[in-house]
């Protein structure tokens, strides 16, 4: 076997076998296969597609070329999530004390984000004391006294998807459904949970910008998990605006313990609500309530002070501090701007990914690896979609840290505020009505 | 401008304009494109094609990333010849000749062959004294000499290909039209000729099997030397069996000079005089000729001795040694083997790419660019297409050189009989004419 053969196949549109995609991808881990030829490769597989077998193989293969996590000290059935991401996604710190409330127990590995926002770790890390780097050996100690730990992901994870992902990224090949879902859907069997619950946005702030995009995505997720034996569920999210009221770090946990304490956003309380129940059903501890049931029972325990009871066990559990007031944070978000309606009318729509853009530019978000977040950044958005405003309401209030250079930066404010205001849209009319689950596909 | 934004627009089909193919090919001459983006860049031409606008100016950047051949010391227009390659092609050292026994001047440079037979230079290389790597600044000497110089290409000559070239060799990118055309293309117009004539094979044996892919060829070329302003012609020719009585090295220079004694076989009188008269059109010498008479004119001097006086004078002015009967070759070709007719019939194909493979077994080709070739290696077709046999009728000898180790290594030579019998297939009647030329297109 050799790799030119490998790569002419794929040019010809012909099905890789197993064998030459596990050829591949040891090469690639190995390191024994040039960049250039993996990058040629990667674009043929862009261009002439994959198969289900094909994509299902290179996701066992990567997921089987680092370390898989055992699980088996949890002691039970073991349910993971992941969102394809977005503006304002902050389901996974309220979801995680929601489900363990039901009995379900969650081990969540998470990746720093690049990109609009800090990720999951960036925002458990703003919390003061709240320790993101957990020692392996340290899990089993943490499920078994707060049923919970989440962490950042360690390297062992799926090598093979790093490299491939790291190539992808500097060679145009990384707008690929199956190489999209075979990464994903690689570190979460390396994971080693039971059961996944994919949140798979879709909108202007999403990867996928359209729900056909976002359906071909989970379905080829859904694929991949069935073949390989796990039960995976896809829900349909929509990201067209920013989830919640805010997008940030230090704001977004903010906004998670207002939620928590029974003053939640509509949209976060729906994804929410069924992301955590499918969790809570696949794990088995659903304790005879129906689907519907469950989302129903799951929306109550969110504001009723039950999963926050969890919240702040999982904090305390990871050294984080709560103070009088809930969680002490790093930073404060101090407000440097607001954003006015020009006009009367309704918010036809809020541009996420312009938002996005913004909140970077606010030093919310990362370009590079290396860049450091200000994790008092973000936005709180006073108007969404759908609501009615008069000439000069405020729409959102900007913030950075105490410590930012940005914030006495008058011109760089104003250009951000340039692009906000971009990012609304007001018509006359009240726009239709967007559901925020869009659906709920697989297991 | 950066490189991954030009390799998403090719993936997406958008067309890239001069300044995005210039960067590229600039980044690649002078290294500062990694070679893995240079790769997905180069499958995604290959898979989403190239317009002619971007070809020509992928043609013309690679012809400037190195020095351009300046023949104005020639002081008269100038023709160069190109031939897509195949089995048994000794087209070269006939139309050199023969050209310039109507004044037409000729400076040719040809590559080392990769592939079933050595390459032009390796031809001339065979003949002993000849100097085939001649050093630039004695080129107008020989010109003003013998009018004709020939000599191994420079790496100086469009090095960007060279680059590209290496990298679509190991990247499952070498079959691509708009690639092959501005690869062909790029060499030609840094060296410097006025026209180009260019001998496109297909069949078995060339690189483009069927016609229709030929044509796509020759049709890509065609355009690229009008935008870049060249006087180009294409001759389709067949390579589906080996082109004359023989290839090799040492034993097709002996064609070549039976050819210019009067001896040719049809399929090389026929191609080497239509290229010819093509060659000596553009260079403004025909006298009056039209086109039918002129190759007419060239087929006569092929082999009534006026061709032959100038190629005597080529070899003589790059130090070959003529003896009495001819050139001295550096080796001798010692018959080995011959093959039988399994059966009475007719020769209905001879498979030239089985043939190529054969010859490479016996030692005359290359495999790698460090392989010696030994130039005595070679096969002599007693048999060609359409002739008629009875069983046991010698249809070929194959031959290596003196000092050849395969000679003695019975397995060896079985294993290439046995090759060049499935070559070979008989049938009952005689198969219809194909006819050596099969179009002329271009100026």
């Amino acid at each position: 076997m050799n790799i030119v053969d490998i790569i002419l196949d794929k040019r010809y549109g012909k099905e890789l076998n197993y064998e030459q995609i596990m050829y591949f991808v040891k090469g690639v881990t190995a390191r024994t296969i040039p960049d250039y030829q993996t990058s040629a490769l990667l674009m043929a597989i862009v261009l002439n597609g994959m198969s289900e077998r094909e994509m299902t193989a290179l996701t066992l293969e990567m997921a089987d070329s680092g370390v898989h996590d055992d699980l088996s000290y949890v002691g039970d059935v073991t349910v993971d999530k992941h969102s394809t991401g977005g503006v304002g996604d902050k389901i996974t710190p309220i979801v995680m004390p929601l489900c363990n409330s039901f009995g379900t127990k969650i081990v969540k590995l998470s990746g720093r984000g690049l990109g609009f926002t800090g990720g999951t770790v960036d925002k458990f890390s703003s919390i003061e004391g709240f320790n993101i780097d957990v020692d392996k050996k340290d899990f089993p100690r943490l499920v078994k006294e707060s049923g919970m730990v989440i962490s950042s992901q360690t390297p062992s994870l799926a090598p093979a998807d790093k490299i491939l992902y790291a190539l992808r990224d500097v060679t145009g090949t990384v707008d690929s459904i199956p190489l999209i879902a075979s990464s994903i859907m690689s570190k979460k069997i390396a994971a080693g949970a039971d059961a996944i619950v994919l949140d798979v946005t879709c909108g202007s702030g999403a990867f996928m910008q359209t729900e056909e995009r976002a359906r071909e995505l989970a379905s080829a997720m859904l694929k991949i998990g069935k073949l390989a034996r796990k039960t995976t569920t896809a829900i349909i999210t929509d990201m067209d605006q920013p989830l919640g009221r805010t997008c940030g770090n230090v704001i977004e946990m903010q906004e998670v313990f207002e939620t928590l304490n029974g003053d939640g956003a509509e949209d976060v309380l729906d994804i929410a609500s069924v992301i955590g129940a499918k969790m809570v059903k696949h794990s088995g501890k659903a304790g005879g309530l129906n689907d519907d049931e469950l989302v129903i029972e799951c929306r109550k325990r969110i504001g009723d002070g039950t999963a926050l009871k969890e919240y702040i066990k999982l904090i305390r559990s990871q050294g984080g501090i709560i103070g009088d007031n809930g969680p002490v944070y790093k930073d404060e978000p101090v407000p440097v701007s607001e954003i006015k309606a020009s006009r009367d009318g309704y918010i036809e729509a809020i541009r996420a990914d312009e938002i996005g853009h913004a909140s970077v530019m606010l030093g919310a978000g990362r370009v590079t690896k290396e860049d450091v977040i200000d994790l008092g950044a973000g936005i709180r958005f006073l108007k969404k979609r759908g609501d009615k405003v008069s000439k000069d309401d405020v729409l959102c209030i900007l913030y950075t840290g105490k410590d930012s250079k940005i914030k006495d930066d008058k011109d760089h404010i104003n250009d951000i505020c340039q692009r906000i205001r971009k990012a609304y849209k007001i018509s006359d009319s009240k726009p239709a009505e967007r559901v925020s689950v869009i659906d709920v596909i697989g297991d």
